[in-house]
């Protein structure tokens, strides 16, 4: 079985896990805390980033990209024993617009939300290198960011059935992965967006999503709402 | 012919243009300031980021990722008419090592080094929102992170003919387009970095290159070594 060396609150790794359970793909997981960056890690991966994938031969992709990209590869078989999940379906446009909302959320949410919330309110306070009280200032930044891309989320569903189509793909899958990771921490304003609520509660209510909503990082409890169907 | 919309020195765009100048395929380019964010364009791309790949039909790609993912797909025809630029090469691992690297430059380097450098020292200056003279620690901080980056390419061309492996990928234009940015700027210290040095000379004679040494932004004259292949 391969191995993901993941950290339950990185958003690049539960787009990776969910990723993973669409296709029916076993993976094991290893985790791994980001901000404790030993050499054996980064010599594996200079950039520090998570997540790894380890195959079962010892082979290791590093970072979300390469993983997500292999696994769309080697997903579709041209014999027509494709995965019920396709990453980037669709003919060129789709596929296109799938990578890059892809990128939307892998980048521009990560640096306008994702690393403002998790930075302050997760690695802040468990590496003890950075000091252990959030930047109130980085967090109110984060929160507001938060909103627009709330917007734009229900600005898309309302014309799509999911974020880049008519299908699921890995566009759902990471938009997906970041909220989650801050509706961990209970920031996401969901009762002022409601089309965004609609769209994440039928991704939350997929079978790939439960292990995400089982993760319990020590220290540091999510709102019941967390894991409830009915948020 | 199908339009690239690209501002000169947008690393981004750059290495589109090297790609499919070693594809052999013909762009039209058109040029677009990433400071002057008109609504039509925030439209196209609400990213606001360059470039974007208009076919002839008028489809359009937005931003470098789902444009060369989609000059990697079509790239190769599968009866064997493959062009002789692929942009990840190998096995599942070497494609996936260039994946890392393309995401290190993309990324890592353009977060540590070219938005430091061409934000403060070209966007900041044209920008009239932003105000002129560049930060000076930013440059600095640039500068001193560049300085890691090209060890880090002496290092790969250490044991390697390319910085992904034994063929000219994706990651080698991906690199080679925010250093050539920057060596307009005239920042890269090659005194000190001489494999790094070797690594791009090579690039630099390549006749894909000839479009970007070719590049002038009025007001602002690059160094007489930019354009030249004995730097």
């Amino acid at each position: 079985m391969p191995t993901l060396i993941h950290y339950p609150l990185c958003p690049f790794s539960r787009a990776i896990r969910l990723a993973a359970a669409e296709c029916e793909l076993k993976l094991s997981l290893e985790e791994k805390k980001p901000w404790a960056w030993a050499a054996d890690f980064l010599e594996i991966n200079p950039a520090g980033t998570l997540p790894l994938y380890r195959d079962e031969d010892g082979g290791m992709l590093c970072g979300s990209y390469p993983i997500s990209e292999y696994l769309a590869e080697t997903g579709v078989d041209e014999t027509g024993d494709a995965r019920a999940f396709s990453f980037f379906p669709g003919d060129e446009a789709e596929r296109g617009e799938v990578r890059r909302l892809v990128d939307w959320f892998h980048r521009k949410f990560d640096s306008e939300v994702t690393a403002y919330l998790i930075g302050e309110k997760v690695i802040r306070r468990f590496d003890s290198a950075m000091g252990g009280a959030p930047n109130m200032e980085m967090v109110r930044a984060g929160q507001a960011n938060l909103r627009y891309h709330l917007g734009y989320i229900g600005h898309l569903t309302e014309e799509r059935t999911w974020l880049g189509g008519e299908h699921l793909s890995f566009a759902d899958l990471a938009a997906a992965a970041h909220l989650s990771c801050i509706d961990y921490l209970g920031d996401v304003p969901w009762g002022e967006a409601e089309e965004a609520k609609q769209w994440y509660a039928r991704i939350k209510s997929r079978p790939s999503f439960r292990s995400l909503l089982a993760d319990r990082v020590p220290g540091l409890k999510p709102p019941d709402s967390y894991a409830d169907p009915d948020f």
